[in-house]
């Protein structure tokens, strides 16, 4: 046969995905599986998404502008002012979901080679959307003795080279759920001016904020409006995953007329989630309150309940629905594939994501699991049941 | 500022974008435009599309399959065993557009600087998709006077090389309506299994075929199995340009697992457009037929009217909905511009194609135009006498 290309060998499979038969085969011996290994949110998607779906009004389902349809681009302009975020209908591109605007902010500003300086534990897909690029990604490692702080901006400035183009943040972080402070944005900022670099955050997670807390933007940072590009995607916001609606915004204009080239040669993002979008910017306040009282409450049941189990260590999240935990255990990956495999409490398990596939740097996260708060409380208790009984039964525990 | 990359540099603006502010400016002027420059059909989505979508049954909009629903993909492979194609589901992914099956055959089978050949004029954005993946396309001339036939089988041979790793063909094709026939398929299946290349088609236009022939996939081909790749969409078959549901067809195992592993780095194709795309597999044979009869009506009487416009030379296609015409004009894409920006007849103008953009090897289709039918016939004729009176009128006319 033809042979494959390097792309193709080196590209990850997801790391959950090896999990998935050992889920699939305690599902068949009856097992039920608590699932906190994914980001799939369990909240509804809201009405005024599905009402603007079903009433589409045209006949014919045609390509919408390869930026995204302009009344969608100028209504997400208006959410953006409500996050103090300045930027106009032309500042902004719709993406097929956020993953696709990570692919452009690759393709455009990085060539193949070129470094992006990313925080670990980090959202394993980067790696494959780096491999697909043809760039690198070098590691600056965040520790859980610090809830997953920025490191220390001097560690970023030891992996600086001539092939460093970017540095990549994901804020709120997944899989740390670890919130940016505005102290830190202010010295990413002075770092990126020092080095001419790009800073691309991933804002995915802008609306779960907890504890009265803002989300601060990077493109409210002054001076870096030449570097500063941010990926989004409804994806979170409006728990529309399958909408595959996300987007590019950038107040550089010679970056946008580039990536707009990009986005006309796969044409448009789906657009009668585009509608559905649009329509979703006016969704009522009391959506995102339930929302985010929702996931505090589950965060704050599930670090109580984690940190009470002996040997375990759970920082306190400040976003998103994600914390990465340590647990008294010799190998995260056979921890998970044991809690699948071996172990079943009242004919129950649990599924979580082994932290090493977050980390870049190999051996680390050894001891680590990322636990996304998905589910309802009740389901949460059970499932942290589980865990503390598995804890105690494993046969590779370390306390 | 941060550089852009080398990429970003060389990814080409789409060509017809270079028209549309002197579409904007006649509109201005109050002249009516006969769009025949875009392949964005008329014919309406079926109601069996509407209806999956409007009654969407979920409350959460969730991640589909990385691969695309199975239920989905189950039910196309019974679609295509309608054309004698063999596949199960396993042999599917879906993508999102036929855009990234393309952008996925170029990651998974070829490295950077790599070479695949293709028969030109060729579909525009192939030059983007190629640039993106860092690969190089190699043209190889069809010509109008034989139709734009395959050429022959000698001239492929000269191209080849040792970067060279796949031929891609589009099948009946855009730009020109051609219609493979299947000793030219045969002479492609040796070929590829001659110099152990993958064969790429490009099969969109599946269903718009006409004169009573029948489309046959290179996946029908004997032998090939390791090498053929379909590239498939639902945006010509439904007209549902904007759901951006495609499709990577092929019996290579290990091609699908290294595909499988790209498209789970983007999580998923549109959620809600793959029920759509689903249902629609179960369309009436009664939807195809009319809108075959409408576009082969509309053919008919536009190859007509073209050859019968002095120094006008128009091959009859034998499927898709475009034809490449040769016009007695010095230069197309100033031709083009001028029937936007300085002509009109009885308030009325059309915008076509230049075809130089379609080639990729430079002065090619200098005296050529694209045109796509995807107007109603009483439309068409009044683009036919808009584009008689301009030739008429053209100050750089050749006759």
């Amino acid at each position: 046969m033809p042979s494959l290309s390097k792309k193709s060998i080196d590209m990850p499979a997801s790391p959950i995905r090896k999990l998935v038969p050992y889920a699939e085969a305690a599902q068949k011996r009856g097992v039920k599986i608590y699932h906190l290994n994914i980001g799939q949110p369990d909240i509804e998607t809201p009405e005024t998404y599905w009402n603007a779906v079903k009433n589409f009004p045209n006949k014919v389902l045609e390509y919408s502008h390869s930026a995204g349809n302009e009344s969608y681009r100028r209504k997400l302009a208006e959410y953006y002012k409500s996050y103090h975020i300045n930027v106009d209908h032309t500042e902004i591109i719709i993406t097929t979901g956020g993953s696709e605007a990570v692919l452009f902010g690759f393709y455009a500003c990085l060539d193949p080679g070129d470094e992006v300086i990313i925080p670990e534990p980090f959202y394993t897909n980067y790696n494959g959307f780096a491999i697909t690029a043809g760039i690198k990604i070098k590691p600056i490692t965040s520790y859980i003795e610090s809830g997953f702080a920025l490191p220390p901006i001097s560690e970023f400035e030891k992996l600086i080279t001539q092939k460093t183009k970017a540095i990549l943040i994901c804020n709120p972080n997944n899989p740390t759920g670890y919130l940016y402070s505005a102290e830190e944005l202010e010295q990413l900022r002075q770092l990126v001016l020092k080095y001419d670099l790009y800073l691309f955050a991933d804002e995915v997670y802008r609306e779960m904020i907890y504890d009265g807390k803002k989300h601060k933007s990077i493109l409210t940072l002054d001076g870096i409006e030449k570097n500063a590009v941010v990926f989004d995607s409804i994806s979170k916001r409006y728990s529309a995953c399958g909408a595959r609606v996300g987007a590019f915004v950038s107040k550089n204009k010679d970056l946008m007329t580039s990536v707009m080239k990009f986005a006309q040669s796969r044409l448009c993002p789906p657009t009668l989630d585009q509608a559905g979008a649009e329509a979703s910017v006016d969704v009522p306040d009391i959506y995102f309150e339930n929302v985010i009282n929702e996931y505090d409450s589950r965060r704050n049941y599930l670090v109580e309940a984690l940190n009470k189990m002996k040997g375990v260590l759970c920082p306190k999240p400040g976003g998103a629905f994600y914390t990465v935990v340590r647990l008294p255990i010799d190998n995260a990956d056979k921890f998970c594939q044991w809690m699948l495999e071996s172990f079943e409490f009242e004919k129950q398990t649990v599924m979580m994501a082994p932290a090493p596939g977050f980390y870049a740097t190999p051996s680390l996260g050894q001891n680590e699991v990322r636990i996304a708060y998905v589910l309802k409380k009740e389901d949460l208790v059970k499932a942290m049941k589980c865990l503390e009984e598995g804890l105690k039964s494993y046969p590779g525990k370390t306390n």
